[in-house]
């Protein structure tokens, strides 16, 4: 369905000069606020992924936030669940089909159905997630007979930066002692 | 995984006379509470699915909720999400290892995800659902290799009941005339 490995800057011309994408531009510049969502979800002793949401016409950031399972003791407390949560709730309606959502690791089940029952337009996802991703790994939601609502989804977008915040996370976790 | 057509009664000898059955008797008492919730969901013009989440070893009920969609304007707001969040938040622990789930319809694969990461010890469902299951249907979520905890399954409990209170709500609905 993406291509986890491709930049968005892959689709420049071999040249060497890149010439200028919009689209891609935007997606890096918002995929940049979702990071910031997961650094600060790290901060705060969360496995750090982040979100936001947007109106996809102009780009205005509807909802923002970070992964909150432990501080708020909810295993739905994903970053992309509580984004799209707040989003709609804001708007008083269930479903928002004008909209696009950033996250920097790939939606796990959950929240890949989250995003099928939201109707939203388009997912931009960063590090890909062979061990819990369920757009491009394991179910593959979105490609099943039973999703009524298929997003548009481009992977990869800062991918490394998200994959070195996670690594950097879990490796902290390990050498901490065990709690008492 | 389960077998949607087998009633908890189905294990009673041939002869007639019913032998006691308390986990089979437990289940039917605790899905009579998830359908009081999926009917209250009804007449509040929500799909009407109903759950309870209880402490397995006492049977003592946390958390009952119905579906709240429309309601909360959030499409997480799945009669299963709202009973594991409600019961979590009030415990302060995002797992519930030692309780069950009582849920009328198969759960989706959002939810299904949800009772995996809250580590749910075993899901009572009520109505199959080809269209959006994801228990014995669709995805399959428990049988992935990405999903890391696999509660125990029975389907088909008042399996007969809450599809009776499902077809009568979409038929009412779609007699309905348009809103303006």
């Amino acid at each position: 369905m993406t291509d986890p490995t491709a930049e968005p800057g892959a689709a420049a011309p071999p040249s060497g000069r890149s010439e200028p994408n919009p689209q891609a531009e935007r997606d890096r510049a918002l995929m940049a606020r979702a990071f910031a969502e997961a650094e600060a979800a790290a901060a705060r002793d969360e496995v750090p992924v982040g979100a936001v949401l947007v109106e996809a016409a102009t780009g205005r950031v509807l909802a923002a936030a970070g992964n909150r399972t432990e501080a708020d003791a909810d295993p739905s407390a994903h970053a992309e669940i509580l984004a799209i949560r707040a989003a709609a709730t804001t708007r008083g309606r269930p479903r928002l089909p004008d909209c696009d959502l950033y996250v920097t690791l790939e939606p796990c089940a959950m929240c890949a159905a989250a995003i099928s029952f939201a109707r939203i337009r388009r997912v931009i996802y960063g590090t890909p997630d062979p061990k819990m991703g369920a757009v491009d790994h394991g179910p593959r939601f979105f490609a099943q007979p039973t999703c009524h609502h298929r997003p548009a989804v481009t992977g990869g977008v800062m991918a490394e930066a998200s994959a070195a915040l996670l690594r950097a996370f879990f490796r902290a976790k390990r050498q901490r002692p065990p709690e008492p």
